[in-house]
């Protein structure tokens, strides 16, 4: 367990372990906020967007002659160490802090000081050589690190789970084409409606899933603008001139994404517009998975005493007392991913209404809540797609019988008999309990083939020429 | 009084106030759905939007040779009578409705059979001869008619919402020049932080107006796609092949906006996903508006005791038991309604998640929702910008001293007197309770000219050049 | 139209119609709030309730030596119109204003004193003899009247609400008894489970209201609780020592309800914790009823392709294009004001935690939502109770062949005939597609009568001796 | 790293690690749900929970002589080990889950199987002796287990929660005694209202901190009742018909807590609204602790540019560019939890209307938002009294300077010196920017002793006798 070192701010003297890379500030920051028990290293992509910042502004701060070149070179490669996945064990602070984030932005001026001491041949803590507020956060403030750091670790987020709501659409269109031909009864307001094929139910699913793309690629845009260089309010007060158009360079070329600086900085400092615009966009998302997942719940109920057009692969026993049963356990967890989703949303809502004047302090919140959002939608698609859609199997004759015996069969008739003689054979079937297909049959208004043919699934794909005869 | 007409459905006869060009089946919706007390008439561009589809319903109808070219014409002139304004009291079902929509649809098509009736020189309730399902309703479906009425009314809706808020924009960036000399003390956490212009705190509220503008016309632009000529589930079962291309063009043109079908109509007919999202923007605007009022009040908090920066134009005398105050009740009245757009939200989004399979039965919900909380923001806006934001002024005085008696001052002294002369200033300010700018100018560490230069509004917009003196 | 008489406040004079019994401040009022366009007049029992107030504070100020006794009793007489109905279109300040309802409470005063002018021989407009502030409003604030007024009408609100629900959970109760013998499948994860009956299942449904109706009557105790005579703030400044007691009783005895005098008044000034529960209460009963209603659309599901197990009476066409279909709109529309109902409470939780030192400024959206929520859920209980559970019937032979058609059946066979021939022969009726019941019979491991026995609806609904062989 | 055993379930075999007291099903389910990457054993209450209830099942079907006596004793201590807070690493399964609950519940069984066993003297896995369904599991399901851990770890976890808000509004009551001699404004609309004592600040906050505390006894009284014994549906089918009342009995006297049996079970198997109402309250008392936090944070702003009445304890060093600032990150975090709370209200409110018929299978998400939020708000409540209020100072001379600054000063004078002679001292203030104090003073209205006398905190906690002259 060793010994410890004594550090120093501006409240007082605390003893730190000595082989902590953390510092004063953080023990200071971990005494005060236990409230999640979840630290930031929770979220690899964001210690790595914070080593991004930070690396970028020792760049930009040597380039203006404000840093000393040795310095920045030691702090890039500090930074390194945790775009390496190192050190990522001394990021400690809860996720939900107050502050606006400057615990957490503490937390790494103290790792990436102390490592860039060491690198320079230092012990740790030698804070008069190596300033985590005066050299490692130069030119910076919170204000400006913590929302492009959470900017950043957005991007990435999205970017996965697009990748795999690209993958889910996919799986559904293989299902499309797979049940192209396998006609079932379609449903409005949970009653038999008019005829339509498995395939067109799961193309609709992925077409679903695409616009759902669209629009996160459209909400992840938003998040590409940045206000690094704004320092405390946004007015840049006490940072060089030309620090904000430098430190976007370096940070968008070592990042390699995007980045633009906001045009208004005192806006873009106390904005959290674009958070709100995501966690819309996730909980379209979600309700839209939720839907779906609901219509699979549907669609496989019974076995034989539901709808059971599909089968949903058996993932687990699913009672303890009844044997045989098994249960759509995929969906309905991806159902209560969607219900978290949405809830976030709120707790998104409400942080960002309560920005005031020239900062919004409830960022934190934001990001833990839009950082676990993102997260599980991703989880959830993927647990979808394996475990669930891919192994769906239908049973067609159960189907067609459905569309055979429905009420609703009759409505598609109609171009082909006529509206008359189509509503005389609903009538009848309603009365008597029969089926359509059969009257039709029996009183030698169509034929099978016939009947075949108007029942064959490519006639319910789309709207075909009416027959007068 | 006068008479009644005997009216029948399948369910069984009525009898219909002979002077109402209503029927049956809007009678029968009234007599079910009585939960909000408030009739679709109360949304007038709703019925505009209805008018406009069975105009170019019947247009295309006759096009393709199903509807005969004299009634067709009369139908036109049917909904001409609505789109000037005629006729809107005889649609009186409730907003929130069962049926998906079906009640609106049908009394949109019972009030244009009796009016096409009425045109034709016959009796109302003649449906032998115009029968709102058989020719008003040719080729639709209420699932293709209802979804297409609410995308209109939002597209004309979003329209107006968004006239409103660039006129609010310019009021902020009125004040934003207004303001551009005024220095006062920015604010991070409630904390006094580092000086900044009024005029930049108004500007940044210009700024957050116009991102929401153009929030709201991508928004818009999900909302353009329709998908009339899908009938009940998309599959357009019962729909000349021609009929969609048809009606969308005869739409298009009739009602002046850029309109296109959905490629896959089956997602089309069940998806809200574009209400999700335009839900989402409306809320993201209302806590843009939240937040600048929740601005407003504090900065205008006192006279006395509290921050006193602005004067808000008095509305009304203040207390009923208070003499001289007078109260910030516009902001209040914003803050009202934003928290009601968030709640509307929710209820979009719940009302989404529960559409199942090739329907959302809960669509009329939605459209009450979104049309109330478009309604409220639009009248939140212009309420805002004439009676608070115009009037504001600002007590310059006042402003400014809080700058020089602020620590803060001393972060902005850094870069001219450099980081220790300025710790130890805001070090004996804080322990004297004296102001920092009358230390510099005692100690001699500036001139009044010097300070009056620093603290010039226009070096507190942006970066200045560090002068190491 | 008639002439006008000038008036005057503290922020200058106008023209008020002579025949208003509202005044300036009210007049200034219509024009500051123009936002949901519904007047205070909508809700009659929060008039009724600021009539109250109004009556029970002139008798405290009179008994105290105050308030003139002429005066006291021509106010008096005034309060009694509004109680019986009369100036009701004299209440025109929109339901959402700013200032905490100032614009309410003066509204009131002014139609009051007005009215009380009229009584005493004089002309409306002389507030030199009545004054809307110094009587009307004497020894008040709207700061007590205000939340006294909301607290009175949520007492009646609830009232009727707890009523409808009764008479709901009664209806179902009826439905209990009639179905009691009837066997149906219970389902779990929308899967097929074991036997119960379908009075098990409507007798669930009475349960839950009666549950949900304890809930509202605890948190109507907590609005008894009111807070007048703390005037301003809390702290009773300018009020009569005497005051708070006798207004209070005056209050209690005039309305006939419970109402006590918090202990606490700044507390009670500046608390919404309330509304936020009682909210909480409302949200809770609206999921229940869309919880029911979920049910009630899934098991009336079909005809032919559905559930089919209950066929909820036909209130409307189904279906512009599908004849014969008729839908669950009953049910649907409880759903949407469920929808509403949570939404509304985002609005009352927002609202409430914006509240600031020493008042809570938003009460007027809480006011409203909450009103709007109750009124819609007793619309929506007494719809669904008349216009669908009371003409709910039951497909007995449907259900009873689902039970015998189910595997779950072999699980309720365990007991009678042990855990190992029970699974051989869900087994079997698995592989081969037979039934059970099928199965068992064939092969002799129970006789008809056997078979009766055990699948007597009295046996499922509670827990049966083991092994009875 | 060792061997491994194979285990078998209905979906066929797998291989489990030899030291694992978990098996084939709990492997299973963590390979299904991975989704928050929490165990269940993040909350040791609901392992607490799950013991109690096998302990008492066990008990329960020995007396019954449904079990063996040896191997009764021998699960009862299996589950004494996870009451001593062993075996809680082998809890693996994912908190959200589909399958409502099954797989916590097989976790359990299968743990406490295999430790049954190897007290028993068996190897793990010979489930032929002791059977992790026949066994561990007999009498119960899932559907009536899950249910019941969930309500017993609720109540534990509300208890722990009331304790916590005790100390707080303990912490609330010792300041408003520190304090009742603090004169200071009151604030209405962030406006100057009239005097009152900061000790009447804190003192509400106080009732309202006990307010919240009793409400959430009565929502924890709701979570006693248990639905054990109701077996998949309620109906207890398969179960003792004693079981329900004995079970009830030995949990009842094991868990020391005051568990009833519901009245009826199928009800209490599908419902899910004690959650909701809980949720509902943890939402109030969130809102209220938000509420509390504006406050704090508003009343402490400044130190020179703001309100500045109190000061909170400094906790951090406030800004990483500003000297000397020192924020509110205590209060700034606890809002932060409020908003969480608030948001998975939503999520537990859309998770119960999502039940469909016999059962809620969206409980594990309810399960895990409440617990994570009970959990959340205990560990702000405490975090907000121990950094924050117990070390809360006034400012006392600044809060006497600003009440004599302030025009509700005049308010305050009103049975003084008469309304007229007040209103005239308020204009002379407004008009000429001097104290109210001031011109009483210089014009002789009152000596400095009346002024210090009416200006007496006392006399401001309470209306007092008009006209002392």
């Amino acid at each position: 367990m060793a010994g410890t070192r004594i550090e120093k701010d501006s409240l007082g003297t605390m003893e730190v372990p000595e082989e902590c890379y953390y510092g004063i500030q953080t023990l200071r920051a971990v005494q005060n906020f236990c409230i999640t028990q979840i630290p930031i290293s929770h979220y690899p992509r964001f210690l790595y967007s914070l080593a991004f910042i930070k690396k970028a502004a020792a760049a930009a701060n040597a380039s203006l002659g404000l840093l000393d070149q040795e310095m920045s070179m030691a702090i890039s490669r500090a930074c390194d160490d945790i775009l390496d996945d190192k050190l990522h064990d001394q990021f400690v602070v809860d996720v939900i802090q107050g502050g606006a984030g400057t615990s957490a932005n503490m937390n790494a001026n103290e790792v990436i000081a102390n490592r860039t001491l060491e690198l320079m041949g230092y012990e740790k803590g030698r804070y008069d050589i190596v300033s985590p507020n005066t050299h490692i956060n130069m030119s910076q403030s919170t204000n400006d690190v913590y929302p492009t750091a959470l900017r950043i670790t957005l991007i990435l987020k999205i970017r996965v789970l697009i990748e795999e709501l690209e993958k889910l659409a996919r799986a559904f269109e293989a299902k499309r084409d797979e049940f192209s031909d396998v006609l079932k009864i379609g449903r409005t307001q949970l009653q038999d409606a008019v005829p339509m094929t498995l395939g067109q139910e799961f193309g609709a699913w992925g077409v679903t899933m695409r616009e759902d793309m669209q629009r996160l690629a459209e909400a992840q845009s938003l998040v590409h603008e940045i206000n690094l260089g704004g320092t405390a309010i946004g007015t840049g007060l006490n940072a060089h001139p030309d620090y904000r158009r430098s430190v976007t360079e370096y940070l968008t070329a070592m990042s390699a994404l995007p980045l633009i600086s906001a045009t208004d900085l005192v806006e873009a400092t106390q904005d959290t517009g674009a958070y709100v615009q995501l966690s819309g966009v996730c909980k379209r998302v979600a309700v839209k998975l939720s839907k779906i997942c609901n219509d699979l719940r549907l669609l496989s109920s019974g076995p034989r005493c539901g709808l059971n057009e599909i089968n949903l692969p058996p993932m687990a026993p699913g009672s303890t007392i009844m044997p045989g049963k098994v249960n759509p356990v995929i969906p309905e967890v991806v159902n209560q991913v969607a219900f978290t989703v949405v809830g976030g949303d709120i707790t998104v809502t409400m942080a960002a209404e309560a920005g005031q004047l020239e900062l919004n302090v409830m960022e934190p919140v934001i990001a833990h809540t839009l950082f676990n959002n993102l997260d599980m939608l991703r989880r959830a698609c993927s647990t979808l797609r394996e475990r669930c859609v891919m192994g769906i199997t239908a049973n067609r004759e159960h189907c067609r019988r459905m569309v055979e015996n429905s009420i609703g069969l009759a409505t598609a008739l109609n171009p082909y008999i006529g509206y008359e003689r189509s509503a005389e054979v609903a009538k009848e079937a309603l009365a008597s309990g029969r089926t359509v297909a059969e009257i039709v049959l029996e009183k030698g208004i169509l034929s099978q083939e016939e009947l075949d043919d108007i029942l064959k699934p490519e006639s319910m794909t789309a709207p075909r020429q009416f027959r007068s005869s």
